[in-house]
């Protein structure tokens, strides 16, 4: 069974939320980061109270290592433990590392984060220096059952450099991008369409019990007009999807971007994270003993809580998005 | 003063080597790596012997940190080490990371390799994204003078995957790829073109005093029908060339990404830090009196010595290319 099936039975269970933990040091509550012993030590403490309270209200955990990395040694020491304790709870998480490199040198990162103090059961790649740089890694999903997210179309503002060139199509272009729209004329092929044709390539060849490849896609749910297209056209490539909340999208935007709810993990980061800072009694820190945080301020317990919920809400906002989007299609 | 005017004076000073520093830890003599404590223990000193040897017999270096990061957290802490003892030596140090990610995150992973226990003079960085996950980095150009490398055409196999693809062209593509091809038809523009454009227009905003931009490419020596264009075409951007020996890259070929024998600095890893398998005295470890490694076998010092001379013999061939290119230019 490959992790992208387990992914898969997750979602099913547990709703597409992806709790992001690109956990920077201020997102801790300033008393609990007062009171750790380093900045290090204060993120692996919140993590833990975010991973506790949210892992039945979510499919899996993303773990940005840049914040981690940021803080040197210690910080990828924190990351390890992070990676550690996650493994311990039994939930699944993708390591969000976007590597890309010659095939040698694949091999060596594939088993830094698939072996060892860094294992995960997923992480994100980047396609650039071309599929023999991705295929090093696809080895571990018949070995181990490991998964991945090669950058397709993300969701940031500069996406449009290059993911959205316009490639030229010789002849009419039959396989090309946006099959399935009816009539009009064709739509343009794109940098990401090209990745995206070789990921399908590589996902059928070791296709999960659920019809998704064992190696997914990163999808970002900012563009709208795209999606049905995308999500019809690739459909068997598992989505992770970015850009929620923060980075302006929104449950719709992320409805299109699924199939019956499933098919996707949705991620959100500072929205989770940090829903503590717009809690109620958050604002009054510390100030009162009705604070529901507590005579200690706001404290990690206190932040877990607001996370759980927060991560509820996009659950629930998500499957209502998906419940609407069923109903629009049946005729 | 930006980091890449010193990569220019540098190869002016001693030829356009490139010691990539990519220790896998069998590329330590066995005997130096069984008296070692560990594997990371073992490749920190092989990597100072090799850094002492090759100093002054090369531009700069090149640490890729997939051969430290294999080893865990252990192996992140010789990867720290080495970048220190690098500063230590004033050796001039490229970090290949090859990054690529939203702009806040980008920031963090900029605060992680151009600060901190990860301190590097350059990085490398891969484009997918777009330029906002490059230009994060960039502001370090002008803080610190710190330097990158951007992926743009590189050496592997995969390359033509996506690297190659040819892009729609609107109007007559007058400042397409290939401007200064006399006459003949329109070359195609492709992707890498576009990547090597936004690169260009990047370091022209930050103009060294040799006229290189702050930021460079990483262009690979394998292709060398293109390689006269692309320098012609991108002429204010030093490249960090890979592909130069392991990957089939010759003299002629890096010579040909060259201008007067600089504006570029050429990689090699395996062909130096290996040299000591193939040296005279290595086949016969430690059998003999005579053997020139002494009686404790091949140690480090010997693996050393090796390395000198393959760096010695490198920058030789290329400085070679480069008189000959020189010399077939001049009508």
């Amino acid at each position: 069974m490959y992790n992208m099936d387990k992914l898969f039975e997750a979602v099913a269970a547990r709703g597409p939320v992806c709790v992001g933990l690109d956990t920077a040091a201020d997102y801790v509550p300033p008393g609990e980061r007062q009171r750790a012993s380093s900045d290090a030590a204060a993120i692996l403490a919140f993590n833990k109270a975010i991973i506790d309270a949210t892992i039945d209200a979510a499919a899996c955990f993303k773990v940005q290592i840049a914040c981690y990395e940021e803080l040197g040694l210690a910080g990828l020491e924190t990351y390890a433990r992070t990676l550690k304790y996650l493994r311990e709870k039994k939930g699944l998480v993708i390591a969000d590392i976007k590597r890309g490199d010659i095939a040698d040198t694949a091999l060596r990162y594939a088993k830094s984060h698939f072996e060892g103090d860094f294992e995960a059961d997923f992480v994100t790649l980047s396609p650039y220096m071309g599929m023999y740089s991705i295929e090093p890694w696809f080895s571990y999903a018949q070995s181990r059952g490991k998964g991945a997210f090669v950058l397709m179309r993300t969701s940031n503002r500069g996406m449009r450099d290059f993911e959205y060139l316009e490639l030229k199509t010789d002849p009419p272009a039959e396989n090309a991008a946006g099959a399935g729209v009816p009539g009009g004329s064709v739509p343009p092929r794109r940098l990401y369409h090209a990745v995206g044709d070789k990921l399908a390539e590589l996902a059928g060849t070791r296709r999960g019990v659920y019809g998704y490849g064992a190696f997914g896609a990163v999808l970002g749910c900012t563009e709208r007009e795209e999606a049905a297209a995308i999500r019809g056209r690739y459909s068997g490539l598992f989505f992770l999807i970015p850009g929620y909340g923060a980075q302006g999208g929104a449950a719709d935007d992320a409805a299109l971007l699924l199939r019956k709810g499933n098919g996707g993990v949705v991620n959100a980061s500072r929205s989770i994270l940090k829903a503590w800072t717009a809690a109620p009694g958050a604002e009054n820190e510390g100030a009162a003993a009705d604070n529901p945080a507590g005579r200690d301020g706001v404290n990690n317990a206190f932040a877990a809580e607001a996370a759980r919920g927060a991560a509820l809400e996009m659950r629930d906002a998500i499957r209502k998005a998906v419940k609407n989007r069923d109903r629009e299609e049946e005729p």
